[in-house]
């Protein structure tokens, strides 16, 4: 759909864009001489708690997925009508605080009620910087390459689904893998995680996987680099809070919104290093597969051994769980 | 408001930022060494035709309020649930073709359907650059300055009221103003003109006048510099189908919505070059006052010599004015 309705129609040409819009990429690359300014934008539109504090968090996800520090953030709130000053206080206040976490400045942006909405929508805009010779596209991945994923599949989902379906899972799981599962959505930024990788070095790829979960991220980033790609499924780092929950309802963590989870594409020769130093920093992280040339095709390997081929996901699995229980209730 | 619950709450403090939020200023400002980057953050939430072209163009006036020729844009389009690709296709090529009106890159941005949405939301994010001792912001007007304002006072408002109220005015007005004042509509970008002043030279401020129209941009920028202004009301220009418009439904014009004119606050010594040149252009500008120190106030002088303080405006006039019809029809 963006093929056909979107990407025909982006304006002029510039040679100072070096990268603009296409599938899996985390943001656009801007060429200012000696560097790039990377910039993206992402809007948080569920009801969900903290969506300031989230809306700034996924930004700078993607952001720091180019390599770049996230350092400017500009934030258009919509209000309902109506709604209570300490409604956009408490979201302010959520910028805020995701802002100093990362060391960002809120430089502008724009407040107002919308007739119409009934909960708040937050549009946000991040930018970064970083040298030219050092930006990492999504793209970059070479046959070889090992790729390093960082903290476990399925963060954000595990801590939406805890939440949401708290009343389900309760007697199954008990209280407190639930507490401990909520606390996962505190998780979700990868900036450390990138900013890391980039200092070690020998990083050809980083991508944040998001809707479609790790299995979709992986597929994003293969197609982006026209490259194969083998994964060894028992390698993928998981929480407890996640295999659990994940069993009780049914859900495949790997397809289940993976914010939170950083997929690093890295010389093979770095890879040792890398995930030791993220080790050393408190970020858990393993080798869970490498970069294949195109024609050997995209494959998860099973425990067992078995294969199965890497497709992109067309729903993700929290959805399908929050739809199916839904309807249940209706 | 905005003092109250936003400006506190704006991140980690940063050298780069030469220009954050603040009341009256059209963009952000960030130092990027021999230059600056220019960045601009606004939503469009009614559901007016073509928001998509209006996105990009009034993200594009704050821009090059700065000085800055606008050159970069992300757009985040909200649409609602089940709606047509074709809604979407229509609002990209808007983008596009508003983009290539002004040399703009479409770079990224994000598309989604959100559930509760009756109608489409856009919001717009733009960038543009400048060299570090050429950007202009709202707030630099100096006692003994010049105001040059451009094409009209009220001239988006004109454009909508003659839409949104054309049953109303066909009696009195007649069709073929009603056509010409929809036409307005197309004429609310100000890069040209912007563009053009900061390469005559002299420029102190620029601003872009928009909700409370003229007489709250004059505020703004006085506000912005901490100084007294004058204005000749008999010098504002104003196009024959806005007073008209304004006549038959008692709207006061300099207080109606603005965009499409620009406030320059120009060395004396460059004015007359100034209007000359935009003249030469195809942009009608007049000298409308004089910005004077901050003890003398501020002030409109009418036709017959009478002096009225100018404030700022609480209530645009077209609001004013479309609440009160959408009450008769009730």
């Amino acid at each position: 759909m963006l093929r056909r309705v979107v990407f025909p129609y982006l304006g002029a040409k510039s040679d100072r864009v070096i990268q603009g819009p296409g599938v899996g990429e985390d943001a656009a690359v801007i060429d200012m001489g000696d560097r790039v300014i990377i910039a993206k934008a992402n809007p948080i539109t569920g009801a969900e708690a903290r969506i300031g504090w989230l809306a700034v968090h996924i930004n700078a996800n993607d952001v720091a997925a180019c390599g770049a520090k996230p350092q400017w953030f500009l934030s258009i709130v919509l209000l309902p009508e109506g709604a209570d000053e300490s409604l956009l206080e408490g979201i302010m206040k959520d910028i805020h605080e995701a802002c100093l976490e990362l060391g960002i400045s809120l430089i502008g942006g724009h407040t107002e009620s919308t007739p119409g909405l009934d909960k708040p929508i937050i549009s946000g805009f991040m930018m970064g910087e970083i040298s030219k010779d050092k930006y990492v596209t999504t793209g970059g991945a070479k046959p070889g390459d090992l790729i390093v994923m960082t903290k476990g599949a399925g963060i954000e989902g595990t801590g939406i689904l805890a939440t949401d379906l708290s009343d389900r899972l309760l007697p199954e799981v008990g209280r407190e893998v639930l507490e401990r599962a909520a606390e996962l959505l505190k998780r979700i930024s990868v900036v450390k995680e990138a900013l890391t990788a980039v200092e070690v070095g020998g990083v050809h790829s980083l991508h944040t996987p998001t809707e479609g979960g790790v299995m979709n991220g992986i597929w994003e980033m293969a197609e982006a680099a026209d490259a194969g790609v083998v994964i060894e499924e028992s390698a993928i780092p998981r929480a407890e809070e996640t295999r659990v929950i994940c069993e009780a309802l049914g859900v495949d963590s790997l397809r289940l919104l993976a914010s939170g989870a950083l997929l690093i594409v890295v010389d093979p020769g770095k890879a040792g290093e890398l995930v030791s130093v993220l080790g050393e920093s408190g970020v858990v992280a393993s080798v869970v597969g490498e970069i294949r040339p195109p024609e050997e095709g995209r494959h998860l390997v099973k425990g067992d051994g078995e294969r199965t081929v890497i497709e992109a996901v067309a729903q993700d699995e929290l959805y399908r769980i929050l739809d199916e229980y839904s309807t249940e209730d209706q």
